[in-house]
């Protein structure tokens, strides 16, 4: 029999989550039903929304359950089917949670998606070409939508959603400008994704230094923001935003733990008529192949750049996740499961 | 000569206005020149925007100039004119000010429109069938645009703007809950206007007082909320808000002489995928004349139901103004000048 290593949520933090929220399980896999494909996962895709799913309170998707395998965005091979429309070596990208293997009744659509890795690594496919790289195109396309020569901000710019949105921006005349965490960071933000202009937030102790920072990187003022932080970086873009400008809300990583993120000026929402909408990814699923078929084409031909920490085997999958809720990995977090 | 008595900015308020911020000036008429108009105003109106405009910082229109006639709305009748388009006795709407005549070049499209009194009242033209009604309609049709069954809540709902809103939304198949500041107003609210509740804000001294209240009245949560009020009104809203509810944001009272007004948990826009929109409805003229037709309509046949604070003489309209500001009027605030 095929052991099968996973991490289960052992229990709901109360504030920051640490490891012990975690556990290491070993199970079995059962013999393949009719219509079930059993996948050997190769990547665990790591992302900020899962810290919501570790809460038991009102969100909008329902708490992970306490004993079970966490779930996760994973791409993989099929090592086994009994349907017809998947054999053994097909590369498959799914929802298998943090474990090594996934088996899963294939017949209902959109549970397994193949993917063709000629050209696109099969990693890019939790990425810039997945969940997160459709994430930035939503926002950035749908909400936010750019015109040449607008000024777009984007938070945790270094980040498999900011780095898209900074990109595509770039690709529609706008000028791009990051909010990142360190200097290395900001650095590979303007240099190796092409942004403009990147503001390292750590060296900004309040809302009226960071807003003065915003407002040397855009100089015509802010028409477009991309949210994944909130508190202090909102209120600052807030101040430099412009008339008819637009936020689209897609996370706000540091309030993640309970910790109070109040708007401190909505007036401003007002006063500027602005338009700030949230919005979740999974519910606009009629966009999805058309904003993978852009972002699949800037991948394959090297237009769209993005960077990788991976981290080792499916036991190093919960330090991986703490890290990333603190902003310690650098572009989008992986874990490695062969 | 004709003396034109008008009241002028003297001073811009620290923080809450006072009657010594406004002066009372006589002034006189200089003959028509071709073009103009002379209209002696019967109504002047007065809105929470007119505090807004007494600053001098950055906001979405020009600061009221000091010692000039405070701009504002009014409705009169053409006493005199060298403009072919308008004769002696025509009844007009426009931006006359404070002031008891307005001599105006009528050849600028848009600057003075004749308006109909047949069915509807002149001082309608100022509420109702006028700016306030249109701000509610935008609002609601154009940001909330509510659909049969769902809830839409307003604050400061006895006014020309919130009273519309509800009656509005009414007419649509919705739900509608007022938010207003005695039992007086809640009581006209709910059995002259025809909301189904309404809400006394000076009856909770909190959030989460207000909050319970909201869910009582609204057993199916809000799908739209209009804002005139900020605060901890806009606090206890969001609580109860719904997957993809919609906020339009036409004023923030509760804030305009510098308060603090934080909104506590913006993370309420993700989770909930809200819209959160601020607008100015003369940057929308394109719908005024559907909004107009549909309200002009609806108070002729006695469906949009209204009230009037009437002030006495243009010497009254700083103090009614000032009461205006802290929710002493009844409806709409109007004065009377003549």
């Amino acid at each position: 029999m095929t052991v099968n290593r996973q991490i289960q949520l052992a229990s709901r933090p109360q504030g920051e989550p640490s490891a012990d929220n975690f556990k290491l399980v070993d199970t079995t896999l059962p013999a393949l039903a009719e219509g079930q494909v059993l996948v050997r996962n190769h990547y665990l895709s790591l992302d900020p929304y899962m810290r919501g799913r570790m809460n038991d309170g009102k969100s909008y998707a329902q708490p992970q359950p306490l004993n079970e395998v966490m779930i996760g965005g994973t791409v993989g091979e099929v090592v086994e089917s009994k349907n017809a429309n998947f054999k053994p070596g097909d590369k498959v990208v799914g929802m298998g949670g943090w474990q090594e293997y996934q088996l899963v009744d294939a017949s209902q659509r959109g549970v397994l998606q193949k993917v063709d890795t000629t050209h696109i690594p099969l990693s890019a496919y939790l990425g810039a070409v997945g969940m997160p790289g459709v994430t930035g195109w939503y926002g950035l396309v749908k909400i936010i939508n750019p015109k040449a020569g607008e000024t777009v901000v984007v938070s945790a710019a270094s980040g498999a959603v900011g780095g898209a949105v900074g990109q595509l921006a770039k690709v529609r005349g706008a000028r791009a400008v990051g909010i990142a965490g360190g200097a290395d960071k900001c650095r590979y933000v303007v240099e190796e994704l092409g942004f403009d202009a990147c503001i390292d937030y750590k060296e900004h102790k309040d809302v009226k230094s960071l807003s003065a920072a915003l407002k040397a990187a855009c100089p015509n003022g802010i028409d477009g923001y991309f949210e994944n932080v909130g508190g202090m970086i909102l209120d600052a873009v807030m101040l430099r935003a412009n008339a008819f400008s637009r936020i689209a809300m897609c996370g706000m990583i540091s309030g993640y733990n309970g910790e109070p993120i109040p708007m401190t000026a909505p007036q401003l929402i007002l006063v500027n008529r602005m338009k700030v909408e949230g919005f979740i990814v999974s519910e606009h699923m009629e966009v999805w192949p058309e904003a993978l078929k852009e972002l699949g084409t800037l991948v394959a031909t090297g237009k769209l750049k993005y960077r990788e920490s991976v981290a080792d085997g499916i036991a190093a999958a919960p330090e991986a996740f703490l890290g990333l809720l603190k902003g310690k990995n650098f572009g989008k977090q992986l874990v490695k499961l062969i």
